[in-house]
C-alpha cells in the first residue's frame, strides 16, 4: 500500500486578487499548481482539498442581483456548487498534467458533506465574512428580513458575517477512503466541505455556515492517519512577528512551542492561524509528517530543506 | 456480484414549473423520489442520473445580471456547479432515506465530464436553447460580442442556442464502476456530464454545449452494460400519437418498431424522442431491460405490469 496524502491547496492556487475571476485564468492557475502536485502522485496515494472564499462570494453576489428572478440558495448549496465548479476545474487540469508526464491514473471530484454540530457555539458567534457589501440601511435591512447577523467591515461597508463551526465527520469518508486507496487521487472536502447537522436518527441538514477548509482538510487528515499532511500557502515558511520588526521564519515547532506562539498572537486569523491549529490537531492525534510550505517548495520541503513542519 | 442498473430522474422529480426552484422545493421532490429508488438500490448496484436545464438557465440568468462585476463562467463550468447542487441534493436526499429504511449504503456524488467530438455537426447547428430571453436587439448585440448563436423562440422573445453533441465517452467511468462495483450508490453524469473535446494527446478542455441527459445515461450504461437501463419521466408509458386523436400506450416495442415510430414522428423533440433513442442505442448494444416509466410506477414496470419496454 502507498502512503497517503493529505494536501491542502490555498486560494493561490486558483485565482491571484490582481486577475478577474475568469474560468481562463483560474484553469492558467490550476493548471500551473498541478504540475507540483503530480510528482506526490507518484509516491503517495493523494487527496486534494482546497477553499471556495472568493468563488462562493461571486456566487452570492449573482444570486443578488437576480434575487428578483432566481431564488437564492442557502450557503450549503453554494458550497456544493463550488465543489462542482472547482472540482471540475481542478480534474481537468490534473488529468491533462498527468498526460504530460505519461501517468495514468484514475482522478475523480466528490461531492462532499462534512457533519458540524448544531449546538457549536459558533452558530452564536458568526465571525465569517460572505458575500457582497451592502451600505448600513440595506445591511440592517437584510438583517431583519433574513435573520442574518451584518457587521462593518473594516470601513469597507457592510456585510454578512456567518458561523464557522468546527468540523466533526465526514459523511463520505468510505467513499473517499476506498477511492483513493485504489490508487485515484481524489479531490474532496472542497471549500471546507459542504456544513451539515445530524439529528438523532442520523437524518443530515444543510446549514448556512462555512467551514474553514484547513480544519476540514486536517480532519479528513485525522479520520484517515495520513502519512503525510501538507497545506499550500503562498509562502515558504511560517513566520514569528510575521511582517514586524523581528521577524523570523520557523523551521520546526513543536505542538507545545505551536500552541505558545498561538497564545502569543503571531499568527493572523483567515490566514497562518488556522493552518497552524489544523497542524497541532492532526501532529497530535496521528503524530506523522505535517509541514506547511510553498506549492513551488513541495519537494525541498518533503527533503526537510524548507517549509515549516509541527513535530510532536 | 449484484446486478447493474443505470437510473435516469427527470426534471419533474427534481421540481415543477409551478412551483418557485427554491432549495427547499428542490430537496422536498428529491426526498419523494429518492423514496421510490432506494428499493431498487435492495437488489441493484445503482446509478443515479439527472438533468440540469432548469438550474442551469437560471446560473445563466443569474451571471447575466451580475455580468458587471462577476465575469460569467462559459457552460461547462456552469454544468459543473449545477452537478455540485444537485449532486448535493440527491445524496443527502438518499441518505435521509435509507436511514428510514434501516439500509446502510456509500452515497457520493461524482463530477463527470464527458466527451464530445469536436467535428460534431451538432457544433455547425446549435438547436438547444439555453439560459435567459432577450429582446431582438440585445439579442442581435450578444450575437456579435460573443460568438453566440440566438434564434426567435416561439413568439416569447430571443435566445442563446448551444449545440447538443453526442456522447462519447466518459472521463471517469473506472471510478464510478470501481464505486458502484464495491456496493455504492453514485451520482453520476449529471445534466447530461460536463462536455470536453479531446485532442490527439488526450487533452481534455471544455466546450459551451449541453449533452442530452438521456444520451448521457444511454452511455454510461452501454460502457458498464447495465442489466437495467430506467428512464424515469413524468407518464407512466410511451405513447402513439400522444395528446391527438388516435393516442395509444405503447407497452412493449421491438428496436425496429421504435425507429419506425421515431421516423413517423410519433415522440417529440426536448420530450419522449431522446429517451426513446437512448433506449434504441442501449437495447441493440448490450440487449438488457430497458423501460421508461413514471417513479411511482418502479415497482410495477419491473414486474412488468406497466411502462414502456423496448426489446430487441
Amino acid at each position: 500500500m502507498h502512503k497517503l496524502a493529505v494536501v491542502a491547496i490555498g486560494g493561490n492556487a486558483v485565482n491571484r486578487p490582481s486577475e478577474p475571476p475568469t474560468a481562463e485564468n483560474m484553469l492558467k492557475h490550476l493548471r500551473e499548481t498541478m504540475k507540483y502536485l503530480v510528482d506526490l502522485a507518484e509516491e503517495y496515494d493523494l487527496i486534494i482539498t482546497h477553499g471556495n472564499g472568493p468563488q462562493v462570494g461571486n456566487l452570492l453576489i449573482q444570486q443578488d442581483m437576480a434575487k428578483d428572478v432566481v431564488p437564492p440558495f442557502p450557503i450549503d448549496v453554494n458550497d456544493a456548487q463550488t465543489q462542482g465548479s472547482l472540482g471540475y476545474m481542478i480534474v481537468q487540469s490534473l488529468h491533462n498534467t498527468l498526460i504530460e508526464k505519461g501517468m495514468k491514473k484514475k482522478i475523480c471530484a466528490m461531492i462532499t458533506q462534512i457533519v458540524v454540530d448544531e449546538n457549536d457555539p459558533a452558530f452564536e458567534n458568526p465571525t465569517k465574512p460572505i458575500g457582497p457589501f451592502y451600505n448600513e440601511e440595506e445591511a440592517k435591512r437584510l438583517a431583519c428580513e433574513k435573520g442574518w447577523v451584518v457587521v462593518e467591515d473594516a470601513g469597507r461597508g457592510w456585510r454578512r458575517v456567518v458561523p464557522s463551526p468546527k468540523p466533526l465527520d465526514v459523511i463520505e469518508l468510505d467513499a473517499i477512503e476506498y477511492l483513493v486507496r485504489s490508487g485515484a487521487i481524489v479531490v474532496a472536502a472542497g471549500g471546507g466541505g459542504i456544513p451539515v447537522v445530524k439529528d438523532a436518527k442520523g437524518h443530515l441538514k444543510g446549514v448556512e455556515a462555512v467551514i474553514d477548509k484547513d480544519r476540514a482538510s486536517s480532519l479528513l487528515a485525522r479520520l484517515l492517519k495520513a502519512d503525510l499532511f501538507l497545506i499550500l500557502t503562498g509562502v515558504e515558511k511560517v513566520y514569528l512577528n510575521y511582517k514586524k520588526p523581528g521577524q523570523k521564519p520557523i523551521d520546526v515547532m513543536t505542538v507545545e512551542e505551536a500552541k505558545k506562539y498561538l497564545r502569543e498572537g503571531h499568527f493572523h486569523k483567515g490566514s497562518m492561524l488556522p493552518k497552524v491549529e489544523a497542524g497541532i490537531d492532526f501532529v497530535e492525534e496521528v503524530g506523522n509528517t505535517f509541514i506547511i510550505t510553498s506549492m513551488e517548495k513541495i519537494k525541498e520541503a518533503l527533503g526537510g530543506r524548507t517549509g515549516t513542519r509541527i513535530v510532536q
